[in-house]
C-alpha cells in the first residue's frame, strides 16, 4: 500500500521583480494562476493533503488557496525557505505520510514528474530531491553527490570552483516523509549571510545522521521559475509550445501554430483545422471537423462537428454551436445556443438565446438582451428566417418557420409560420439630395 | 528536340500518422491541397502527361486528379513504390518520352529542381535521382556513388557504418526513359524484410546492366515530406517563409512578415503596405500603392491602386475595389464591387452589390441579398450617400447622387438625385426612464 | 561647458533597392519615419543644429526635414559620402561646435551612443568614429588601429587579407568639431575605382598631421543600416523587440509578446495586461489595471486605469476612456471620450461623441456623425441607457439618465430622465411566412 501524500506549497514570495499589485502566484499562464498550476499538479501526483503557504502581504493567495479546497498557513514574517515550510508543521499535525514541498511560480513541472520524486521516497530514500541538468547553472543551488548519495546542497554564492562546475542544479522540489520533514528542519539554523533559514540545509543534516538522500533527475524545460514579467511570458511560450505540439500529435490542422494560442483545459479533436490568429479562453471544446477561422477567439465554449467559426467570430462563455452550425464575421455569440446547421453570418450579438436548428440569422441582428437591471431571453424557432439588421427586444420569442421582414424591431412574439415586421413605410423625395448638396457645398465654400 | 516528358505522382499512401478523415494528397499547404502542388510541379517542368496513382482508400484523391485533367492508376493493394510505379505502365502505354516519379507530399520542391532531373537524362544518363545533402541523413536512403556513378541507393536500416557516414541521400524524385524505368522495375524483386517493391532497387539494376546513373543534387529545404500535422506545420512555415522574402524582395513592406500568411497564388505589386496580421487566401491580387491594414483577411478579391483595406476588413471572393476605395473595419464585401474612391468605413456588410465610383456607405449598413431562397444585387449609384445604420433590401437600386436617411429600411428604388427615408418619427416620455429606473430597482431589491 | 553640437544627416540615398516611389529615409520603423528618427537621435544627443542633406529625387525629404525645424542642403549629384557631407558647409557656416555625421537609414542607435561619440571629442580626440565588432564583417570598411589610434579606414573591397581579418568595422558615424571636418574634407580626393569623395578618407588625412582619432565601441544591434524591404523588416523587428523587453521589465504582461507590436511612443504603465496580436499605432497610453484583449488596434488614444478594451476593439485618434470604462468586440471609437465606467459593448461606432460617466450604449448603435459634409457631435449624458440598435442622428443630445428605445432612429434631443422611440409598430402575417416558403421552394425547383 502506498503511503498517502501532502503538499507544501510554498506562495508566500512577494514577486517584487513582478513590479505588480497582484500576487505573483496568481498571475496566470495557459488562462490559469500559477498557484492553480501548482495545485493541480499536487492532485496529479495523489496528492491528498495540501497545504499553501502565504505571506501577509497577499491575503488573495490565501483566499485562492482556501476556495480551491487546500488548507493555508501563514508566514510572517518571511524567513527562508526552510522557515515557509516549517510554518505548514500546524496544518500538518497528524498527517503521517509522505510530503513533497512545491512552489507557486513553477507552472509547468508535470504530474509525472513528481510522481517520480515520491517513487523515489517510497524505493527507500529518506530525502528525494528534484534535480536537473542546467544549460547555465549560474545562480542554481548545486546538487553534491558522492557515492550514489546526495550529499549537500550548495547555494551558488557558496560554491567553491570544482562545485560551480557541477551542472546538475536544485529545483527547489523535495521530498520526505512529513514527520522527519519537520524534524530536519527544526535542527536547520539561519547562521548564514542572509540570516535565512534554508530548506536546503536538510539534506546535510540528513546525510549527517546517515539517513539516504537521493536526487530525482527531470527536464529543465519543466523548471522554469516565474519572478518576473519576462519569465511569465516564457513560460507562457512554453506552454504554448507544448500545447501546440499536443494538438498536432493528435491530428489537428495549425495552419500556424505560432499564433495560436490555447488555455489549460482547451479540448480539440482530431481533423478540426486551425487557422492563424487564434485564442482560445479557458473552457472550449471543439468536435472533429469543425473549422476555426483566422481571428476567432473562443471561451467557454462548445463547438460541435463541421462546425464553421469565423473567421472574426467571438464565442463567449455559454456559447454553444451544434453540429454544422455556422457563426461568421463580427459576430459575437454569449449564452446562446445554435441548434444544428442554425447561421449567423455577419455582425451579429446573440445573448441570452436559444436558436434552433436550420434557423438563419440575417446580417445586423442584435438580441437586445439587457434593459439596463435584468438579461431576458431570445427563442428563436427551428427554421425561422431573421430578416437583416433586426432587433430582437427580449423576452420574445419566434416562432418556428417564422420570419422577420429586414429593419424591424421585434418587440412581440411571432407566431410559427409567420411574419412579423415592423418598420417604416419609405417616402422618397425627389431632388432633395441634388438640393441638400448645393447647400452643403456652399457652405463649405463659406467656410473656407 | 527535346523529347516528351511525363510524371507518375505517387498518391496512394494512406497517411496514417496524419489521424486524418481526409486523405494526405488532400491536405493543403498555402491554401492548395499538396496533390495539386506536385500537379503543378509537373506542369511547370514540362509534363505533357501526368498519371496519379491513388490508394482504394481514398477515391477522392482519384476525383480531384481527373477533375485536373490527369489519368490515375489504382495500387490495390500496395505493395512499395516500385510497385505503385508500375501501376501506372497502362495509363502510359504508347508513351515514349522521359518519365519522372513524383510524389503528392512534397509540396516544396520547384519546377526548375524537376527541369535540372530531367535535363540529367538529356544530357546522356539513363536514371537520374534527385537527392541532397542532409543535415541528419538518419531514416534517410543513402546515395552511394563511386566512379562519377550512382551506383545504388541503401535503405538507412539496411546500410553499413561506412554508408551511414554518407550525407547525400534520397529525396525519392527519380527519372528514367518511361519504357527503361518499366522494364527496369520488372526485374524488382520483394524479397526484402516488409515483402515489398522498392522503386530504389532499380539503381543498382541499371548499373548491372552497365547503364549510366547520376546524381542531381538539391536544396533540403526543397525536400521536406508531410507525414504528420506537425510536417504540414512545418511545410506551411517554409512556404510562408518563402512568400514572405518574395514579396519583400518585389518591394513590398511587410512591419511584420512573420504575422502575414499568403496563398500559393497572392500577387502583391511593389510599394503595396501589409500591415501585422494579415491572412490572404487563395486569389487575390493588390495593387500599387495600396495598404492592407491589420487584422484584415482578404480571399478571391482584387485590390485597386492606393486602396485602404482594414483593419479589420474581410475581403471574401468576388470583392472588388478600384482606385482609392476604402474599406474598414468591421466590413465584409463579397461578390461586390466598389468603384473608384467609394467608401465602406465601419460595420458594414455589402453581398452583391455595385457601388458608384464616390459613393459613401454609412456605418451599420446592410445589403439584405438574400431571401432564404435567392441572391438579389443592390446597386448604387455614383456619389450616392448611404445613411448610416441603413437596411438595402435588394433587389434595389439606389440612383446617382441620391440620398438615404440614417436608420431606413430601403425596399423600393430610389431616383437619382433623390431622398428616401423610411423611419418612424421619434415620440418622448418625458420622465420615463426615471420611474422605469425606479421600479426597476425595486425589483432588483427585492429579488436579492 | 561643452561645445555645441551640429548633426549633419546624410538622407540623400535613393535606395533603389528599397524598389519604392517613396524616398528611403520617409520609410517607417516602430509607426515613425527613419529621417524623423535620426531627427530624434540627434536631439536625443543634444544637437542644437540639424542639417539633412537631400537628393534631387527627394524633395519630400527636404519638406519632412524642414517641417521638423531642420536645415536642409542639395547634394546634386551625388558623388560619395565626403561629398553629401562636404555639402552640409554651407548650412553650418559660422557653426563653431562639434559635428556629427548621421544617417537617415540607421533607426536603431541610441542617443547615448552618439553622446558618447561627442565624449570621445571633448576627452581629446581630433576624429571619432563609431565602430563594432561585427559577427560577419564581409562587406564592411575595416577600422585599422595602431598605438591606440585609429590609423585609416579601408572599404572591404580594398582591404588586404591581414585588414579583413579585422572584426571592427565602420558603421558610418563619425565626429569631428565642424571646422576640421570641412577642412579634412577639402584633402579628400575622388582618385578611385567609383570616382566618389569617401568621407572615410578623412581618417588617414588627419593622422597624416599627426591629429588623434579614436574609435568609439558600440554594439552591432544599433548599427543595423536598411537598404531594402528585408532590411526594413529586420530594423522593426529589432524595434519591436526593444519594446516588448521594456514593457516586460516595466511590469507589463504580454501574455504572447511576439504578437504585440507598438509604436515608438507607446506608453503602458505597469500591471497592464496585453493579450495576444494587439497593434499600438502611434499616440497611445495605457493607465495601470487596464487590459488590453486580443486582437485590438490602438491609435492616438488614451486609456484610463482599469479600463478594458477589446478584444476586436479599434480606437482612432481622440479616444479617450476614463476610468473603469469598457470598449468591447467589433466596437470602434474616435475621437470621442466614454467617463468613467461607460460601457460600448458591441459592434458600435461612436465617432465624435461625448458620452457621460456609467451611460450604456446598446449593441449595434451608430452614431450618424456625418452628413457628407461636415461631422458633428452626439453627446450622451451620464447614466444614460442606449438601446440596441440604435442609430443617433448627430448633432444631437441625450441628457443625463435618458434612455432610448431598442431599433429607434434619434434625431431629436432627448431631455434629462425621458425616453426616446423611434420605431415602427410590429405587425403580424399569420402564415405569411409557410406561404411565401412554398412559392419561393416551387421558383427554385423550377429554375432547376
Amino acid at each position: 500500500m502506498t503511503k498517502s501524500r501532502a503538499a507544501i506549497i510554498l506562495a508566500a514570495g512577494q514577486g517584487t521583480r513582478m513590479k505588480s499589485a497582484l500576487a505573483k502566484p496568481l498571475h496566470a499562464v495557459g488562462g490559469r494562476a500559477m498557484l492553480d498550476w501548482t495545485l493541480s499538479l499536487a492532485g496529479g501526483a495523489g496528492v491528498s493533503e495540501t497545504v499553501v503557504v502565504w505571506g501577509a502581504l497577499s491575503p488573495a493567495v490565501r483566499e485562492r488557496a482556501e476556495a480551491a479546497g487546500a488548507r493555508t498557513a501563514l508566514q510572517d514574517p518571511p524567513q527562508g525557505t526552510g522557515h515557509a515550510v516549517a510554518c505548514a508543521k500546524e496544518a500538518l499535525a497528524g498527517f503521517e505520510g509522505l510530503a513533497v514541498v512545491l512552489y507557486a511560480d513553477t507552472p509547468l513541472i508535470r504530474a509525472e514528474t513528481i510522481e517520480s520524486v515520491f517513487a523515489a521516497l517510497e524505493a527507500g530514500a529518506s530525502v528525494a530531491v528534484l534535480g536537473f541538468e542546467a544549460d547555465d547553472p549560474t545562480g542554481y543551488g548545486r546538487l553534491v553527490e558522492a557515492g550514489g548519495q546526495l550529499e549537500r546542497i550548495v547555494e551558488h554564492k557558496e560554491a567553491n570552483e570544482a562545485e560551480r562546475a557541477i551542472r546538475l542544479v536544485n529545483s527547489g522540489v523535495l521530498a520526505a516523509p512529513a514527520g522527519l520533514l519537520f524534524d530536519l528542519l527544526s535542527q536547520v539554523t539561519n547562521e548564514n549571510a542572509k540570516g535565512e533559514y534554508y530548506l536546503t540545509d536538510i539534506v546535510a543534516i540528513a546525510r549527517s545522521r546517515g539517513l539516504s538522500c537521493t536526487v530525482v533527475r527531470g527536464e529543465e524545460g519543466e523548471m522554469l521559475g516565474v519572478n518576473s514579467r519576462a519569465d511569465l511570458a516564457a513560460a507562457e511560450a512554453a506552454f504554448q509550445q507544448r500545447m501546440r505540439a499536443h494538438a498536432l500529435a493528435g491530428g489537428v490542422t495549425l495552419t500556424a501554430p505560432e499564433t495560436v494560442f490555447f488555455s489549460y483545459d482547451t479540448q480539440i479533436a482530431s481533423d478540426v483545422t486551425v487557422e492563424p490568429h487564434v485564442v482560445f479562453g479557458p473552457g472550449v471544446s471543439v468536435a472533429s471537423g469543425a473549422v476555426i477561422h483566422a481571428f476567432s477567439h473562443l471561451e467557454g465554449a462548445r463547438v460541435g462537428p463541421d462546425v464553421s467559426v469565423g473567421p472574426y467570430a467571438r464565442l463567449r462563455p455559454g456559447a454553444v454551436l451544434e453540429q454544422g452550425a455556422r457563426v461568421g464575421n463580427f459576430v459575437e455569440v454569449k449564452k446562446a445556443r445554435l441548434g444544428a446547421g442554425a447561421k449567423a453570418n455577419h455582425l451579429t450579438y446573440l445573448g441570452d438565446a436559444e436558436i434552433g436548428a436550420g434557423a438563419n440569422i440575417g446580417a445586423g441582428t442584435i438580441t437586445c438582451n439587457y434593459d439596463g437591471f435584468f438579461k431576458h431571453t431570445t427563442v428563436i424557432g427551428e427554421g425561422a428566417f431573421i430578416g437583416s439588421n433586426a432587433a430582437l427586444v427580449a423576452p420574445v420569442t419566434i416562432g418556428k418557420g417564422a420570419m422577420t421582414a429586414s429593419g424591424s424591431v421585434i418587440t412581440q412574439d411571432v407566431p410559427d409560420d409567420a411574419l412579423a415586421l415592423a418598420r417604416a413605410r419609405q417616402e422618397t423625395k425627389p431632388g432633395w439630395a441634388a438640393r441638400f448638396r448645393k447647400m452643403m457645398q456652399a457652405k463649405k465654400d463659406k467656410n473656407r
